[in-house]
This record gives C-alpha cells, structure tokens and sequence, in this order.
C-alpha cells in the first residue's frame, strides 16, 4: 500500500510548531447569534467548540497563498488576496471564524475588513497584514457583533502552544483536528514546518484547497515559498476529492517568520529541495486526515493509479475513480465491483487508453487482484470482502503504459453523508 | 415552472407505436445463471422481471446511434457501431439483455455477436441487421447459454402490442417502466414516433445516453435521421445527471421503418422540423423519468437557467447545479440552502459570470426568492420547506445576462441510493 513517506521527523505543535507563532481559538457563538440574536459569548454551553482563531507571528512574514478556482469567491478570499497584493506577499496574523462563510452576502467585503482592523489594532500591525479566511453556511450574512467581543480574549489566550485551541476553532463538520508538522535542517539550521487544516465536505480542491494555514520559521522570499507551495497543492490538496463539490472559500496560505536564522532561500537548490520535502510531507499527511474525516465518512480510500505515461495522466485518472459516487457506494459496502473502478477510470478526462489496466484492492488484510488486463477476474469474494472491511483500503490499478504514478485520497459515500448535507444549515 | 410542451397528441405503445414494430420481453436468468449456473429458464420464480427484449421491425430501417464517451466501451457498444457501418446506417432488429453489461470481460465482442446471429437466423435477417446492447453488472462473462434457450420464446412472443414486455426487460434498478410516443403529420401522413429507455444509477449522459431505443414510422435518411437525433440528445440526454457516473453501455438508437408513406425527409424543412419537434418531445419526457426514477430518488429536480448569454452556458451551469451531491442532498432534506445552489454555479466550467444571479425555488406549493442579484436573501423558511417537499421540484436561476436558457433534469441524493451501491452485485 501506498504511505507517504516520513523522511523529516514529526513534531507537535501544529501551527505553532515554528519559532515565532502564537495561536489562540475562542467560543464567540456567531451560529448562537446567527440564529438566536443572542451573541453568547460570555457562557459557552458544555460542548459548544471554539468557532474563531488568531495566528501571530513575532514578525512580519512572507507569504504565499493559494486560492479556490471557484468563481464565486468568498469576501475574505478577495479582501486577503487584496491585502498580499498591497503589502507584496507579507503577512503577520491569520483570523478565521467558522460558522459563517461571509460569502454571497451583500456586506462581505466589509466585515472581512473589520475582521483584519480588529486584529490590527489590538496587534499594534497593519490592516492589510492581516489574512482573513471565513468557513461555514454561505449566503447569509456574517454578524461582526460576536468577534468584536472575541477579539480580547482571543489576543489574551494568544500563546507559543495554542495550536489545538486554533485548531479546533476552525472545524466545522470535521470530527477531528488536523494538524501536522516536521522539524528539519535548512542552511545548517534547525527549521519548523506544520500547519493546520478544516474541511470535511464540499472538497474538491482545484488549484487550491480547503482552509489551510502552514507556518515555518525557516526563512525563504516570497517568490519560493509561492513556487513550493503552489507545486506541492498539485500533488496533495489537488488530489484531494471528499464529494466534488469545490468550495467557494477555499485557502492555503504559508508564512514564513524566518525566524530559525538560515539564510533566506531565494533560489532552488538543495535547500529548497529539503523545503519542498519537508512541505510535501506536512500537506500530505493534512490531506490525508482531510479524506479521512470526509462527511459521514468510515474509511479512508486511496487510489493509485501506477505504470501511467505522465503523472499528470495517472492524477486525474486515480482523481476519477476517488470522486466516482459509485465506487464510494461500492466502498461503503465493501462490494468489490471492479466494474465501478474500470467505468470511472474509463470516463476519466483524459485520453490514455485504461483498458490494459490490472486493478487490485489492498489494505491491512491482505491484496487481491480483480481486473487483469482491463478484464474482470473471478476472485475469493470472502477475501475481498475482508480486504475492504478494514478502516483504510486502497485502489491500486496498474496500466501498464509508462512508469509514471499518482495517488488520491477520498472516502466512502454513506447514509451519514446524506443525513448531515440533508440539513446543513440547522 | 419548466414543462415540455405536449405539441403533439401522446399516444400508447412506446417502441411499437410507430408502424411495423413488433417487440417482446422473457425472462432468460441470466442473474441467476451467473449466481448458480441454473439458467432457470423454464421456471422464473414470481417477482423475476423480464431480461431479455427483442425488438424487430417489418422492414429494412433507416438508424441512427448516438453512444457513450466513456473510453471503456461494453462490447455491444463496438459491435452496434461495427454493424451499423456495414450496413450503411441501416438495421431491422434490436436484442437488449439486462442482468450483465458484457462489458471488461474478455469475450464481450465474441458474445455479442452471437447473440445478434441468434437473432437473425431466427428472423431470416443479416447479422450486421441487428443492433445489440447490454446493461447490468460490468466485468462478469455474460453467459449465453440462458439467451440461446429465451431466444425461441422472444422470438414466438413478438407482437405490435408487445412493448411493455420489452421495456420491463431493460430494466435494471430502475423502479418503472419508461415509455412514451406522440403521433404527428409529416408528407400528408399520420406519423408514429415512440421509445423505451431504462437507467437509474451510473447517468451523466455526455454525448450519450443511457439505454434507450426509439422508433418511428415516419420516411428519413439516415443522415437526417443522425442529424434529428445528435441534436435533440444535446438538450434532452445530455441535460440529465443523476450521479455523474458515466456508463460504458450508453447507447442511444433511433430507426425509421417508413411505413407512415411519407415521402422520405431527405433534407431540412417543414417536415424535418416537425420530425425533430416530435422527437423532441418524446426523448425530453424519456429525460425526464429517467430523472425522476433515479437510484434511491424521492424526487424529481430540475435546474432552469435562464438570462444566460447563450444555451450552452445555461446548460453548463444548470446541470453543474443538478450534479451537485450537496445540492442533491440538500434537496432530499427540503433544505432551502441557496449556498449550496450559487456555489454549484460557480464551479460549473464556463466563463459567464453567475455572481448576479436571483435564485428561486418552486413546486406546486409555490414559488419562493432565496437569492438576489448573488446574494442570500431571508426568507419565510416554513414555505420554502413546504415547497421542497412537494414530489417535483425547480431551482430556477435568471442570471441576468441575456436571454438565453436551457433546463437540467436530475434528483435528490437519499439513503437508498447508498444502500442500492453499497451492494449492487447481489
């Protein structure tokens, strides 16, 4: 089976794993005074997570960010887009709120503002170094009355180890927190990458992702955190598929404190390349736990797709298998249709020829081989039915093309899926 | 709300309205040969359904085929069109099973091919005369025992009024049968023009269709016939998703007996365009329950796009809104989330702005404003509920951008249509 690869050691602290970081999250009850008027803030029921987070860090950042290619943008995807542009790829703090996606709403744009003017002031920086991202029901609007009350004590809380409170501060339907991060030499230098991701459904990131907020203190200019970051969401975030519905607010964002004092990497080589690496191994294992925690979800689906031409090829053929509605059914089921593997490779938009492909099904207990040569096979239906029993299974086709690979991640389609987007906004 | 308008009197008799169709169903085991190698022929238990139809025509027919894009095509699929090209467009008989897709299994083409020489030793035709389809589990060896020994009774069982035996026979999941045939005049002449469709899971139909066979007895080339029906499939088949699943089987013919006396439609004009309006009329009603018998449905939901700068965009948007599982999902809950309808808009892939859009919600219940100008509106959440509940609902979005439009036909997301994929080959 496929594992992404631990080549730099894992290390706590998430978002705040790099020198420089501090994060808080609070309860301001945005839903409470959503639904009720009453904005709730000073007593939080039993159960009632915290739903806004602030991320500072000691100094001004370089960063780069990543966008949805939804043509409806959230507000707080304009409004920080906005700001990167005015200060020339520099940020300090990160606000989020979840429970609101401040999108298609009339007032937007304005309240991300006030949002960015709240932390500025109390942070003593620049409005537009501050990025906002919101997350939650869209299309209704966003009431600034319970973040003005939680911006103090958000700022109070702020600490080098507030990670899991920012961390859960960003979940929605998620059942868990998200986070990853590696330590890893630059420069002779001890660096710090990790990060923290929401999203469990309306996931298919194009050319950007979920909400995503990775933080390093290894210093790197504007233009290479850009590249390492736009080519790494290809192979992680990009392959990424929970229901195939691309969310209006997705965000990746990375900053850069510099703060573990290597010199500033402006150029590829062979510390780029450890960069890239260690960044890759953060994004994946996000993207991972993204899939995993897919609405409704009670297994993790893998698709490789190997022996391809291209990698590109081998993306969007194990993408079309990993989105196919009917090869989660199937999943769900532990049914070992390999009928709905080879139709969902064949409509994949691509022009490789699929139907040499040998198809099997692996995971803890076992692998067997269900298609040869684009041909179904008989197989031991109780072994197979075994196979995909376990809370972790893989697709793995070969096409014997070329030598090229991909993987995608996803998860089962279940009556939990259906049950939680039945009614989403209550 | 969207109706197709019934120009034409509907009339009964599905594939045998037009003159000199006969048809017949039986049921042939093929399940049950598959499952236990009983062929089970002689005696089908009560509830077993027909699976194998015959349709056979009194003449030489003018055909015409429009088929899956999906790169993995059912052996059937070939053989039609290698068929087809042999005769010059030209065919008298159609032999459909259900059961097995004779699809990703070795011997598909082989198997095929048998069957249509079964058939054409029975009615004393070519074998190239015979158009072949098959719908049902994809990767299994269709086993041809169980149609040698039903192909003597479908043949004794052929009859003008034998249609519904024939439509119950291409039934997979589908829960009703679909049929539908109007009359008109063409040359003077009393014109029949009717069909049989089956589908219910793995539908988005791209330059395709599900399973469907329509005939009439009205005189065309085969070129116009091909022109009539390419055309109409864009805005009736091709406007359908119930799941995005692409099928390797899709298949789409249309045969013209000319026994209606007509002089034959060899060019456009007066008497084309009434043709194509017919034809219209029936494969948009065929759309139209193949939606709303979709896997698992409750109901019926259709997507109009309207203000749009041409068809095409409206019909890339309206079905991006009819394909969305969050959509679909929200729909089954009757939840009047308007977010989950501008979001689907703005990932459809089409460069018109949607940001503008007024978005409504309508039934027989009424008609409901949930969105204007891009933006969420409050609303009276009671009625916008007792709107989606009702059994047949429309999303209809103007977009304000010109005055073009075009209409989607799809359905809810429900537990059952996990449940049915979850086990589909039992």
């Amino acid at each position: 089976m496929y594992q992404i690869e631990e080549k730099f050691p894992v290390t706590e602290g998430g978002v705040c794993a790099a020198g420089g970081f501090k994060a808080s999250g609070v309860y301001a009850g945005i839903k409470a005074f959503m639904h009720t008027g009453n904005d709730g803030n000073e007593s939080p029921l039993p159960g009632q997570k915290n739903d806004i987070a602030l991320v500072l860090c000691d100094v001004l950042c370089n960063t780069a960010g990543v966008y949805t290619s939804n043509k409806v943008k959230g507000a707080p995807v304009w409004v920080t887009k906005d700001n990167l542009a005015k200060t020339g790829g520099k940020a300090q703090a990160v606000i989020v709120n979840s429970g609101n996606a401040n999108t298609c709403n009339g007032d937007g744009e304005e309240k991300a503002r006030a949002m960015c003017a709240l932390v500025a002031e109390k942070a003593g920086i620049k409005t537009e170094e501050v990025i906002v991202a919101s997350t939650g029901v869209i299309g209704q609007v966003l009431p600034l009355r319970p973040i003005e009350k939680a911006i103090g004590p958000l700022y109070e809380k702020l600490s080098y180890t507030g990670n899991l409170e920012a961390a859960t501060a960003i979940m929605t339907t998620d059942t868990v927190k998200k986070e990853y991060a590696v330590t890893f030499t630059a420069g002779g230098k001890e660096c710090h990458l990790g990060g923290m991701a929401k999203g469990s459904g309306m996931i298919e990131p194009n050319m950007a992702t979920t909400l995503n907020f990775i933080t390093t203190d290894c210093a790197l200019s504007s233009e290479m955190l850009q590249k390492a970051l736009s080519e790494t969401v290809q192979v992680t975030y990009n392959c990424l598929c929970v229901d195939g519905d691309q969310s209006t607010n997705d965000m990746c964002m990375l900053m850069s404190s510099g703060l573990a004092g290597n010199e500033e990497i402006s150029s590829e080589g062979e510390d780029f390349d450890t960069f890239r690496e260690a960044l890759f191994q953060v994004m994946a294992n996000l993207t991972r736990m993204l899939a995993k925690d897919g609405e409704g979800a009670t297994k993790l689906v893998t698709c490789v797709i190997g022996g391809a031409p291209d990698r590109k090829t081998a993306a969007v053929i194990a993408k079309s298998v990993i989105r196919s509605p009917l090869v989660k059914c199937a999943m769900y089921g532990a049914d070992a249709n390999c009928g709905r593997i080879l139709c969902a490779m064949g409509y994949a938009d691509t022009d490789c020829d699929v139907t040499k492909a040998d198809v099997y099904y692996e995971s803890a207990a076992g692998r067997i081989l269900v298609c040869e040569n684009g041909l179904g096979l008989s197989f031991d239906e109780d072994k197979a039915k075994e196979i995909l029993s376990e809370k972790e299974v893989e697709i793995f086709a070969d096409l014997h093309m070329g030598s090229a690979s991909s993987v995608a991640w996803g998860c089962d389609m279940t009556y939990d899926y259906v049950k939680i987007n039945g009614d989403y906004r209550s």
